[in-house]
């Protein structure tokens, strides 16, 4: 049994994380951490754990996750960083769900994140993890950065056609949607339901956290990528949707056959037959990414479509397969709940 | 053209009711206040508004709002009571959307508020604003307390059968159903739309503060009243739905014609035809009532359903009415809009 | 492993039946039948199933299905009884999820259901699948006729009330609130999004299907129950939440310790502490039926709030629970799912 | 007063075409033709108009259509093409709100619609009515081909760049999200609630009937126009929401200015302050198309975002003004309504 802290987890990735580590058959659960709701039973905050998770939040403190074979970080950015140190130093394994190692460049993470990095020799370190790019690189990691929801979808749907160099990497749009719990379970008028429901919006278009995550990790297949991203709002809950847009430089390849052969061994990512539109619900509650292709009027535009659930191959579901691969397990242990649907 | 001052409008009656008066054809705007938005003009907050409301936001000042003929408080509970003397005093007409007048005793609102009042001889003074049940009164209110969004889908729904003494009025049942908008605009977590969407609750169950307020209006039919009421929060905008249980004492009563006859003269309280259930999307956006009556199986048991949108008849739509009435224009003035459906 | 057969499983029952056979270890599903969609891949109509469910839907045929030990019928009403008496014939244990079986009376089924029954000597045989209530019959059942969702919630909330004596069984109020997927995947203009959202009504309050079946169960505990029951469609997919009424015959009993004790031993009645209100929520993608017990103002009414996942507690996921007992498994084999939540 | 005509009338453009007209000071409505609903009254259809529409729907009759000043064809494709002529050849004036005269090249109709056109001569004189493109054409217009609620997004999103030559008008593209009463009131599963809400989807990525329209009048402004258009369905019932994206030619131009004088006069048309991201539901049941323009990190990339209502703006809100251009009143009139927000 590997034994598991968790740090944070009153947000909804952290409510997921609680959620996949409960089913887990090969973990255990030590501890839970939050300083705001110290005491509370953690299914008294989250009605769907009762008999499932018993134990309460319990006040941040190294020396009892340091007994910990692996911490997850569930937190605000900017918190990880300030204990990820010493959780490293005690052999302490660790994911982070937040950003704070999730980019290379610390004169980029301090612009984009605002504050200054606690530990910024520790970003060249940390992994990024992503499997289906990373997964050598995970397998003897230390310190995982569990990438973005947005980043996912994107490198995901991109990767086939920039590592085989088909499209032109310099002038990339990802029109990205995402359901509202990818803003978190804060307190904030503009994601009340009656705010938000009903109504669909564009956001951050002058600039977003997740591209520079994104054009960081693209840059390992063309180091010229250039991309255009703009994240918009959906009224529902969870569930995220890609649509991504290229210029073909060569028209002759078989994209179905490049994106099936791509992901053929992939157990998380799902390429739909040729024609095919993916439905965000088809991946609710699942760490699925599926993904489809188009090439409209057979012209030179590639039009890829990708969903994942946000909070699962998003956020919470990926932690869990990082952690898989960080330990040795099968990589899809724990990650079997199929999607809900309707 | 009346003068008009609104006190408060950040929240969502106040927005309500700033798109009723600006389409209102004998109303001039003067004044909005706020004192945490001074300064923003009122269409950067309501975007719906950008070329219908062209002023600001403003300090709340009693002198400047003493220019008015009526001014609305659109306030949270306990600041109209504070205002409301002073702008009596200079022959300014009230309408308070808030509970600061809703009930005649002091004491029973000093427990269900939490705070002393201040200004209890104003209790009595002041005109519950149900206009089908207070019209005369209203007529000459200076002061009129507008009723509570549940209260006035109970009272319109009970009334006809309360009127005639035909049912044992100890042993009332309200089931009622609201949209999130009757929660506010407040930044509050479980009104988040990841947290009440695709969910349904019951709340309050030991206890809501229109509980007196139903009961001292019915009281006006009959002294025992007797009421079990249960809000329930619904996963959607706007909206409501009681559901009215009753014993009846009289089985030979024709309840249709009963409930026609009593509301032919109302224009916003439509009787539907036998056997019908109205949806609240039939009034989403108007200042109707609908209301169908049944009697399960012939039996000596009936069911009232009673539907409006809570900021409208439940809360802007019944102040502008109220206002109508107050300066003796048409009742309908500027409630003329249909309900949007889909 | 039981060899398992699913006829129908085009609707959401079928669906979610599919989606939890597909991850019982257990269960070797054999065979899919559907009249109208022969040939299809059950995962080319449900995606989330692709990866989890390989066969297609072929022709009902008693021979194949005769070769399963249980066959499980998530067909539209006046299916099933045309076939179960052949598959009984052959010693295939059958399961049906619709209401073939349901009412132990010919004349009120036919009433009903409107259409003469099939086999009604097998009325009486057929076991009513409500684990809780019925548990030591199932165990030995040829016939189990899973109960309907709105009778699932009314009969544990009232169960424990009932069996004690302490309410007035005549007169019962059961105020529902289910999902839109609990009015199946039919393509009807009433259930479009665009119809049904931002929307509540009831329905059926002259008379509904589930009312016969709620009384046939109550009155084993009481004869002279008498219900009034008024469902409503909810704006959302899943869910139900039940509002019960009742008045207390005795004031003294200690209700909360009651329904505690009452429930102790079973694992998918989930007692809330005091005070609480669950929401249906907790219980989205679960086997779980979550109760709170309320006494308002301590007086003699009591309401019971009754939540479940129709498709779940209320259909497929009580098919499981049931199928478990017949097969002597563990009762929660396979349906150890969390909530999804957000 | 114009005397009306409307046949169909029974889907959502039909629904919100009866809402305004019932509303429109200077209308008689004499008329609602359906042959399927004949004899039904409209507000036993759609409750919201109880009280407000009164009459019910008719056999559709050219004799009783032709005492109309202006017949509105709110019906499935391919409907109006069959009465248009004899309407006209009885000098009554046409709104078509399908798609039967929109496309000027019957071959191209004939390739999307999947008929034959029943009377093609008529494709050149029918005038496309968007009025901010098309006004002086509408004036004088016998026959209007009211604009697909796409399109109008789209057009009113590039013209300013493109009638100025700013843009690549090569490569567009229009990434667009609808609400689903776009797809209409039928009776189809995927619009189920169960469905669709709680889910995004792409679809028809590789040809949807709106591209050759678009194409067709973006072509009024540079004949190379080439497009890629992707319409995706939102989990809500009312709404669009375009997000365009061009290349710029030319990074000199201030686009806020230009966006901003190019539209000035327009009452229908609103760019908002720079930096701003509209969203759909601040135009909900209004006749406003809400437009801001982003060019992020001050790059050759331009991001158009242009909200509208879909049954307004898109449909019937559009088809008013058309006809208040058409009889020479004033443009607005009738369509005053604020969006409804929340």
């Amino acid at each position: 049994m590997i034994k598991v802290g968790v740090v944070g987890g009153t947000g909804y990735t952290g409510a997921e994380l609680l959620r996949l580590l409960a089913l887990h058959p090969d973990v255990s659960l030590q501890v839970i951490t939050s300083r705001s709701e110290n005491g509370l039973r953690v299914s008294d905050m989250f009605p769907n754990l009762r008999g499932h998770v018993d134990i309460a939040f319990s006040e941040p403190d190294i020396k009892t996750l340091a007994q910990c074979d692996l911490v997850f970080f569930a937190t605000p950015n900017g918190v990880a960083m300030k204990m990820v140190p010493e959780l490293l130093a005690e052999n302490v394994k660790v994911i982070d769900l937040a950003a704070d190692f999730r980019l290379k460049s610390e004169k980029s993470w301090e612009q984009w994140y605002g504050m200054p990095h606690a530990c910024p020799e520790l970003l060249q370190q940390a992994v990024y993890g992503l499997p289906e790019l990373q997964r050598e690189a995970i397998k003897t990691a230390e310190l995982v950065a569990n990438p973005g929801c947005y980043p996912t979808t994107v490198q995901l749907g991109y990767a086939p056609l920039l590592k085989h160099g088909l499209i032109d990497a310099k002038n990339l749009i990802a029109d990205c949607k995402s359901g509202v719990s990818g803003a978190g379970r804060k307190a904030q008028v503009p994601h009340l339901l009656a705010e938000c429901s009903e109504s669909v919006k564009a956001y951050a278009v002058p600039g977003h956290r997740h591209h520079p995550e994104i054009i960081q990790e693209l840059q390992v297949f063309n180091k010229e990528v250039g991309l255009l991203f703009v994240p918009h709002l959906m009224p529902m809950i969870r569930g995220m949707h890609s649509t991504l847009y290229a210029t073909l430089l060569n028209t002759d390849m078989d994209l179905q056959s490049l994106y099936e052969n791509h992901y053929e061994n992939e157990v998380f990512v799902d390429v739909l037959p040729a024609g095919a539109h993916p439905e965000t619900r088809s991946v609710k509650g699942s760490n699925m990414c599926r993904i489809a292709i188009h090439r409209p009027n057979d012209g030179n535009n590639v039009v890829i479509l990708s969903v994942i659930d946000n909070l699962l191959k998003g956020a919470a579901g990926q932690a869990i397969q990082n952690m898989n691969i960080v330990f040795g397990l099968g990589e899809s242990i724990g990650l079997e709940g199929i999607a809900l649907l309707p």
